[in-house]
């Protein structure tokens, strides 16, 4: 956004916050993109536009690549228009696709951005672990076959808590932003032939979640020990890490802020 | 199947038997079609006939509507084909497409019948309560938005429970059998915002799970009282019944043989 823009979107009325859940495998991510691709922003943009009455630019507290899922992805929107925020999710919501829906709306301090205010993030990833495919869960988590030893995998997500450089864990082509962050919890469960993992942090680079996965997910199928986990962390090379996990197994679960 | 035709598939060497889940989000049904329709009987048939060098006709326990779900759904086909039941699953999966996985495969008696065979069924109904859509559940549960009397509900559920004349959750269409079942068990379950319903019985008749389905919500949202349910069974009459409820909340669970 040009900041002439900027300023002009400023000058509006009232700042208004959602929360948004969406199925993101019909979609090439959640940041807008040129048709015929078509991003979850797009949508939404388009059919704010429809309830607001005015041209809606959101800012998002992050994207989320193509075929990633959202509980909890947090937006912002100038606006003019009048609709009470208590009527918004409905009311857009009943033009939505039915893959993505507004859970909340609520007024927000002019300075507030969905963006630059988040103060931490929790991510889950989920893996379906076992020889026979799910067919429900074909969009919805990475399918492992070969058996995963959790214990390994468990203390793998110890060793990332607290702060560290995640350069080890960081795909090309992010912005150039520091590589160290605060991961406060780490941790798995299982239920049933499900794993999930939970990562909640002060902030993430790109891609480091799903190549902290395919690193890990090596650790549970026993390809790499916990000690070469922590060697390919230490070594803040990318090179040294695993392929990057499928985009379905991954959901942004919730923004603090 | 022509008597002849039937004949010459039993002449075959072998009878299998599959246990197969299914996404029906995208299928006509399981009930084979004519193209450009497809079911997931069409799609089966197709992908075993790969597998196992001769045309496949499967027999199934029951037909799901379209949108229908299965996670135990029970076929069974003749076949001279030479592959191990222990290597079927995973060489017909690798060529179905996602939303369709066999479970199990094994060698069945001759006289093995997934369709005549059958003892009990269980079908269970989900139910997504509240006013937010969850983009997660739109194929997958009926979403209301008024609040269930769950109570009301397990009350309906109860009267259905033992041997009863179902006519008045009966659709036309169906085959001339008796109306009279025997419900084991009928009961419900709540997590979160989804609330589980299940039918176990040793059969069940045409839209019948998703007749009563459509009357009990009418108790859960006090439109009919629990006793009002009462006088609806007992009436015998379809007119008299709730609308029926959509697809996308019903799974065929579970076969007995």
């Amino acid at each position: 956004m040009k900041p002439e823009h900027k300023e002009l979107m400023k000058a509006r009325r009232r700042n208004i916050q959602l929360t948004v859940s969406y199925d993101g495998t019909a979609y090439n991510g959640f940041q807008r993109q040129k048709p015929p691709q078509i991003a979850v922003q797009n949508v939404l943009e388009e059919k704010l536009q429809l309830i607001c009455g005015d041209t809606i630019e959101l800012a998002a507290s992050g994207r989320t690549d193509a075929g990633v899922h959202a509980f909890g992805q947090v937006v912002n929107f100038f606006t003019d228009g009048r609709i009470p925020v208590s009527r918004l999710p409905r009311a857009v919501n009943s033009i939505l696709p039915p893959d993505i829906a507004v859970v909340e709306a609520a007024e927000a301090d002019r300075d507030f951005s969905a963006r630059h205010s988040a103060r931490s993030k929790t991510y889950i990833y989920r893996i379906l672990q076992g020889e026979v495919p799910d067919p429900f869960e074909r969009n919805y988590s990475w399918h492992i076959r070969r058996p995963l030893n959790l214990e390994a995998m468990g203390e793998c997500l110890r060793l990332i808590q607290g702060t560290h450089d995640f350069s080890a864990f960081r795909a090309a082509g992010g912005p150039p932003v520091s590589p160290v962050r605060t991961m406060y919890e780490a941790a798995l469960e299982r239920e049933g032939r499900i794993v999930t993992m939970k990562f909640f942090a002060n902030g993430f680079l790109y891609h480091m979640v799903r190549n902290l996965v395919g690193t890990i997910a090596n650790a549970g199928m026993e390809r790499i020990s916990v000690q070469r986990f922590r060697e390919i962390m230490e070594s803040l090379d990318r090179q040294q890490a695993g392929a990057t996990a499928p985009p379905q197994g991954l959901y942004l679960y919730h923004v603090d802020y």
